[in-house]
């Protein structure tokens, strides 16, 4: 247990040593200390390892603007924070809470969200925030989770699929996310979808695996260009300052994955998406999907205020409940975290469904008049552009 | 070609020389001179087996309340009565028919269902009837499909988890069904369900497999248990005609398939529910699933003209949307149908879809009041009864 010791004596200098992976980037001296401590002990390492023990690195945390306490007490959060655990799990607390105080404030009558914090039975748990029935908000929900313990045969399949090839039919597992779906009511400002998660599998032989993985994406229900560009240019600045070549490759990657296959369009006008991220390094990866969470509200925002009083009427909202009907179909057919959130046991479906609008509609052979501004958005969406 | 010429003199004598199957049941002479004729013509046997021509058997079709004309002209379809293929088709274009003219019986306004004839680039097409916005339907569909060809690597899969096991990653087909889904729009009216099908493949060493599947299912919003029971005793009555094991296993089997995993609970009070039926001919197959579609207006029109006129309110329509949400998270999530409809190459997905309600709800955390009539159906859906 000595390892274990050395590191809570790490303290903030520590925070370049990223969790289990073991990058050593920081060459302070107590880093050096701690890395001989766990090197000469590895009953230690076994030990953090199995058990998910955080390691010791202090960083004040500001909690105070959090929609709840975090699932992890707040305390082990501020001491580990060179766990990338942990370290994840204040970064999704933060920007839950970021996009939820930027939400509310759009709300005239004062509106706020709800906040449930769930545990599951089977290890970790959540903090769902949903506004449901506001004024400018029809439906909006931002969810945390902070889950861990043994997926099962059919999520360890999702994960084959993801690229990820593991022999067994069961693995320990560790998974923190940040994921959120805004339907706001006025068919003039889009629904907007994010998602930021971290994952971490023990393989067969003993080995953690982990990576990282989200997005970000518009669904207009009328096209602005000007809203639609503002959007990628947002996200693509947050890329950028990583690396030249992600925006690129993600926003490929989110006109592929956001596909309506059966309609043969994507769900909306795009934006990023990336999976199986574990390069060039744990820490760098980290920052890259924290300016990612941080482009939500510069990208998003804007686009409410500006729209969120424009006219419509009675068939701009039927077009919009149909257009949700296509959504609620992506998500239920398609949609990997969707189908990997409910196989894994012990899900709250009300926390996986909260992506669900709050109406949808679905007529029989629904098709937009030839020249209108809803066959205008269709054509987009069979056939996406280069917004930037 | 002269196998095919013998076939066309067979008449309807040759009616229970059920298609390509081989079943030889009937022992008049004209059958028999028939059998002669095939087995000396190996390359007839294989050129209609190839390309799925249907055998002569003549039956007078009285197609005049149809919906519309038959996917085969309805000469074919008369002339070969004794292929299960041909067989089907009549039947199904037959119950399509009854059901949407017992439902068109209810509108007082007039409404008439919409009929769509569509064909498949990839083979074969179907007849979808649509009666939306009426005045007692929200949204009825009633479809028939006759398609055939190579299914996909996905579809195959599909049938694999019903019990076939093939080793191909492709596979020639040939499928029919009627299948339907009633959304009234009063809630104290349930939706019902029901599909009959009939599937043909053609494994690696070229033998041909059939089978029939099918079932109906009742979905109240409120529960009249009155209404379950009749519902399930005519549908009882339909299997016990045939086999007295069929509906407390078919019932079963329903319950079972019709659950909604992430809910814990059923669609809704069930009925029947089978698949891969072959036993123990091919022909008292048939005369089994024609009864269990003969049994739908019976089962299901009392409950419509008993409740149609019900008085309801806000709550009860907000009770219906949120339900119409589940059915809709069913049909998207777990129904294989669905899955195997949009997996299948040049699906029409208007009609897989036509099972989508018009409108639907999904409120978070959505749970009704304890003691309520919406809590009371809850209860039974989470812990289905037996109502015969």
């Amino acid at each position: 247990m000595r390892g274990i010791h050395f590191l809570k004596q790490l303290g903030t200098s520590g925070k370049a040593l990223s969790g289990l992976s073991l990058y050593f980037t920081s060459r302070s001296k107590p880093v050096r200390y701690c890395i001989t401590g766990l090197f000469a002990s590895g009953i230690t390492l076994y030990y953090t390892a199995k058990h998910q023990v955080c390691h010791a690195a202090t960083l004040k945390l500001d909690s105070s603007k959090w929609m709840s306490e975090p699932l992890t007490d707040l305390n082990t959060l501020e001491k580990n924070q060179n766990d990338m655990k942990c370290r994840v799990e204040a970064m999704i607390m933060r920007i839950q809470a970021d996009v939820c105080h930027a939400l509310e404030e759009l709300e005239p009558e004062g509106d706020k969200f709800l906040v449930d914090k769930w545990h599951r039975a089977e290890g970790g748990g959540g903090v769902t925030c949903v506004l449901q029935d506001g004024v400018t908000f029809e439906k909006a929900g931002v969810n945390v989770s902070v889950v861990h313990g043994t997926l099962p045969p059919g999520a360890v399949q999702q994960m084959k699929s993801r690229g990820k090839n593991f022999k067994s039919q069961t693995l320990p597992f560790f998974a923190a996310g940040v994921s959120s779906v805004i339907h706001p009511r006025n068919p003039m400002v889009p629904t907007m979808h994010f998602n930021y998660r971290y994952f971490e599998v023990v393989d067969e032989g003993g080995k953690r695996i982990w990576w990282f993985g989200g997005g970000a994406d518009l669904t207009p229900y009328y096209l602005d260009e000007k809203d639609a560009k503002h959007f990628h240019k947002t996200l693509k600045g947050a890329c950028d300052k990583h690396d030249k070549g992600y925006y690129p490759r993600f926003k490929k990657w989110c006109d592929e994955y956001f596909f309506i296959k059966h309609r043969g369009m994507t769900r909306g006008v795009g934006g990023i998406f990336f999976d199986d991220i574990d390069e060039p390094s744990q820490d760098k990866c980290f920052k890259f999907v924290e300016s990612c969470g941080d482009a939500i509200v510069p990208a998003y925002i804007p686009i409410v205020q500006k729209n969120k009083n424009s006219g419509y009427g009675y068939a701009e909202r039927q077009w919009q409940l149909i257009r949700r009907g296509h959504y609620a179909e992506f998500n239920l057919i398609y949609d990997r975290g969707t189908k990997f959130g409910l196989q894994t046991p012990g899900a709250r479906y009300e926390s996986i469904l909260m992506s669900l609008p709050l109406n949808a509609k679905w007529e029989y052979r629904h098709e937009p008049k030839p020249g209108s501004l809803e066959a205008k958005l269709t054509e987009v969406l069979k056939k996406p552009r280069e917004w930037v």
